[in-house]
């Protein structure tokens, strides 16, 4: 205790927070108020709030409140950021998201509904913030999804092309077939298909910077007659294809455009195609986190397994294989998260003090979350009911990867 | 057209059993009257049937009608019996079932209920039948679920082997360990755990029958210290166990216990366990046939991969790997086929003959089933939230399978 007495109203605030988050191992720090948990465990950081305020909408809002006041500095942390928000989400998980979170989720499932006009305002919010700002701690590719380290030690350049490998492994492409891609991001994939094995591939992404920066690398890898970039919504996929893939999209589709997404894949492929989706989901229906919700990602939603089987079982799609890289993911953003942190000036400096603040906490909040497992990452394979594409088995997955060639491959391709 | 022309009435029953069917390459003739469908195919088989009674049963309910009259000889199929039924299955999976099939399987449901009761009743039925008659047809361990052929060349008996090491590659298993089994058939898995991996395995199961042999095997292994065999239902396990087990009983448990058998297998591993599930599916929901389900599988559904994450879940259990081995499935019946024709006339000296032709339509009707995929087979590896089970990669699972070493235990193991 300081020489001041804290504040009765203070000290009742912060008991509130502490009955919210539960009892993890961080202090909240107010004036001379300070509420430090009931357990035998090393405290792993101290959160400073910086006035009443704050703390009232922490209390009113723990996940809301502390976003917002960790972005605009009215909340520093001292400590292990990461380790925090672990304790954080693993408490939260033993209990069910309160009315007024499961309320609130309904509302922004209503007010960010992904309709194709819809989709475009979310998606603009999330990948439109310029290539340049996303180039200070991406990997060269620019692949900004799950990577695959087969080897935990690989760096984040080679485990995106491993991922990009295993990707064409599973949906075992061939030479002159046709591909069509929901949600392309700056088009590595695409390009690494075409380029290692030699298919056609029609790429949709509604993100104009990102359909920009794509064509022009296709351009420069000299695939213009291989690879398509198409600034268009995933609903407006027509034609046949061999296969269809989405690495990272079916998070913006949202749990009610499902059945539409199920019948444009059916459309694009039929009964004897197959198909790969890549996505973030829950173990559990939970509601995404607020704050993220609102700030970071508008109209995402990563669902459970089962919830996103409504996509393909009513197009009677046959589920080949289902492969669970949560582990990866948690890796992956380590990798993103430090290379932020190392390029956190020119972040402030680009974008200014708020948004450099926020990033850093959605993408910290995100390693705890895969590390936790609040979040999973699913890799789906599919086929059509007629599909001749039988895996007999899935040792093939793991045949020796050639690093050298495609090393070498891939330097070219930068 | 012969001497006499056919009856009107005979006419207008195969025309309707034609609608009902669909334009498969398949005659049906009655007399002289004869259904020839309108197809450029090779008809591959000619359906007789002997009089108008058994050609009503047949207008006014195909499965059912079909599957009884097939069994007691009023019905003679001349030509491939599996790929007959391959086409039916083909044509009837282009409908929706109809209204009547869609109402008996809700009355199935009710009337099969697997209650504690119901489920003693249903596996009595399939599983009592006498180990002599399954020892006829199954492979030597005697394996009542699908195989593993790593190559699709492989004997039945090597193929049972490599399921169940895959099985325990893919739980992990260590030394020491503690799994529990639901539903262990003969007894085959438990024991292989045991010698193989050096762990401790209770086994249920309620066919008397199976309890029984599995006992006598494990006593002449010498595995009791190491393997418990438990005659009582799944939902009296208690205990806590490292990994929970299942192959081949999801399939009797019935959608609306999907929830139960999820809280028992928490119960079992808590949140830090793993386990497996092994079982029969469909790519999207449909009844079972009827008259399997009335003659020969008595309470079996089953689910899609969506329905049976109802069971896990609500548990927050953490899907970590889903395979379909569908086609591997059809391979192991086409073993067991070939196998019971060679018995054919001691399974008739055993059982009777209705009994041994019901069971050639059950084994025909099932290659043909999974070959044209109205069956599916799904393995389904998941873990506890707070499993320290972590698979970085499914490299392990194809690491080279020592055959020479295996066979030697296993031809020791007989």
């Amino acid at each position: 205790m300081g020489p001041t007495s804290p504040s009765l109203t203070d000290s009742t605030l912060l008991a509130a927070v502490r009955r919210a988050i539960g009892n993890v191992p961080v202090a909240f720090v107010l004036g001379n108020a300070r509420e430090v948990p009931q357990t035998s465990e090393t405290i792993v950081a101290t959160v400073r709030i910086r006035d009443r305020a704050t703390l009232l909408s922490l209390a009113k809002d723990p996940d809301f409140g502390f976003g917002d006041a960790y972005s605009d500095g009215r909340i520093e942390v001292e400590g292990d950021l990461v380790r925090s928000l672990e304790h954080v989400y693993l408490a939260a998980a033993r209990r069910r998201p309160p009315l007024y979170q499961r309320l609130r989720a309904k509302w922004l499932n209503w007010s960010q509904d992904n309709t194709a006009r819809g989709s475009r305002s979310n998606i603009h919010h999330h990948y439109d913030l310029s290539n340049d700002f996303y180039r200070l701690w991406l990997d060269e590719l620019m692949v900004y999804t799950c990577a695959y380290f087969p080897r935990p030690e690989d760096s984040l350049e080679v485990a995106q092309l491993s991922k990009m490998e295993m990707i064409c492994r599973k949906l075992r492409l061939q030479p002159g077939e046709t591909v069509v891609e929901a949600g392309c991001g700056w088009g590595a994939l695409a390009i690494y298909m075409a380029q290692h094995y030699g298919v056609h591939v029609k790429a949709f992404n509604i993100s104009h910077e990102q359909i920009i920066f794509a064509r022009e690398r296709a351009k420069h890898e000299g695939v213009t007659g291989k690879v398509e970039f198409i600034e268009d919504d995933y609903r407006n996929v027509s034609q046949k294809f061999d296969a269809f893939c989405s690495v990272g999209m079916l998070e913006h589709v949202g749990f009610d455009h499902y059945r539409e997404l199920g019948r444009v894949i059916k459309c694009a492929i039929g009964d004897t195609g197959r198909g790969f989706l890549h996505y973030i989901g829950r173990n559990r229906v939970r509601p995404l986190n607020a704050w993220i919700r609102r700030r970071i990602f508008p109209g995402a939603y990563p669902p459970t397994l089962r919830e996103s089987l409504e996509v393909l079982e009513p197009e009677n799609f046959s589920i080949l294989d289902v492969e669970n890289l949560r582990m990866h993911y948690a890796k992956t953003l380590e990798h993103w998260l430090q290379r932020f942190e190392s390029s956190f000036d020119a972040v402030v400096r680009m974008k200014g003090t708020e948004f450099a603040r926020a990033w850093r906490l959605y993408l910290a909040g995100s390693v705890a979350a895969f590390r936790v497992g609040s979040l999973q990452l699913f890799q789906v394979l599919f086929a059509g009911a007629r599909s001749p594409f039988v895996v007999w088995t899935r040792e093939h997955l793991y045949a020796p990867f050639d690093e050298e060639t495609d090393r070498e491959l891939w330097t070219r391709a930068m």
